[in-house]
């Protein structure tokens, strides 16, 4: 990926506070697919104690958007328009992974999915199926 | 609504970590519908300085949570199974109300629909419409 | 609504010939909603004999379309990006109609929103709540 | 797979008289998966003679269906309760493939993608993505 695109993501990414109080990071950045990483902390949960769904559609819907604008030039930026969570299995344990990728660019709409996955003692468990479409915005 | 329901939802919504983080707070509770409201705090924000949709989503979700569970008797809970939001403005202003209203009660799943509302100076935009499903859980 | 609009969307409706092969018909048309009744055809049914969600899905999709459609100067036309349904009970009775409008309106994306209900000796029960996003295609 | 669950199956699907008119066919029929071919008839077409997105959505649908009851023991149903649909691309050239799966099995629920594609000359393009919910029900 071209470097101006991604210091363009870490930019934007270190600019959302939510994801600064999840704890969340970046932690894979490749054309056309974004990993997100974030703690289970003990202020974002539900109460059972598990990850609260609010987590796990706010590291899935990122990783998608950041997903969809690596596919674009510098200085573009991307919007939500929809996004669908199906939930698999509770977010039980130390950490959940969201693993954003495109399904289809595009220069009015990107379609995109991502997976997030609990992990517990190095195993994953799939909790949430995402898909959804983002609009892509020029510079100004 | 009965008395013990209330108070099971009040009790199942200060055990939410993730909605004391967001400030977030029930603002109404009635059979079949459930309001909640948070401001928009410096901690809950996108790269632009508006509402983050993981936000809107959390609190969103929530009141259609609670107002499934408002429709269940006591010693019930429920689970989100899917939710989607279409977002149809920028979460401007000071804080968002999510107003979640049950569309189809039942004893397998129950059909939610959550409005969210940015308010600022007073004036209401709607900026997310949400469709779900929820799946009700006997005590046990 | 324009009698230009009014026309197109007749002439758009008429091509699409599985709409004719549903046997459905528009039955309202104004600005911003949209409405569609189809009967429950022997050839439109699923395994227990009642409307098939193809069928639902097929004319709640278009009045979404329309009713985007019904917002827009003459020669435009309008895609359905995405589209969510939610199944609340059996499609049973005679025919079924569905109630498309537009939830917000916009250049770039408009937002639907269909209600079917299926129609059983005059008394109408809601069958599905379908939410969506329609794109305007401008004149070439 | 349990040849009373495969017999099951293609009864189910041959007593669908939307698959018929539509001229849909089971193409494939494994555990958890289940594919489902149609031909782009006269009679099955949008405004601009492309494949209407409700015979997409009709085999996108009952393919993701027969995949869920693929894994249920014999004498079981499914009912579709909620299903998203992303459309891709238009849907060109001769028939329609759906290749319906479980992502997720479950006694309560079970969670399924369906992705369709458009066959044009042999090459294949991607039409529609969606993800949704089987909700089975057993023997009375």
């Amino acid at each position: 990926m071209n470097s101006d695109v991604k210091m363009m993501i870490q930019q934007s990414f270190a600019s959302q506070s939510l994801m600064h109080t999840l704890g969340a990071e970046i932690s894979s950045l490749k054309n056309g697919s974004v990993d997100i990483i974030a703690p289970i902390l003990e202020s974002s949960r539900q109460q059972h104690g598990f990850a609260h769904a609010g987590l796990t559609f706010s590291i899935g819907d990122s990783a998608a958007g950041y997903a969809a604008l690596s596919t674009l030039p510098a200085g573009h930026e991307v919007l939500t328009t929809e996004m669908k969570i199906n939930l698999l299995a509770p977010g039980k344990g130390e950490r959940l992974i969201a693993r954003g990728k495109v399904i289809k660019p595009g220069r009015r709409l990107i379609i995109v999915q991502s997976d997030v996955y609990a992990i517990e003692n190095d195993i994953e468990t799939h909790v949430a199926l995402m898909t959804g479409t983002m609009m892509p915005l020029s510079p100004k």
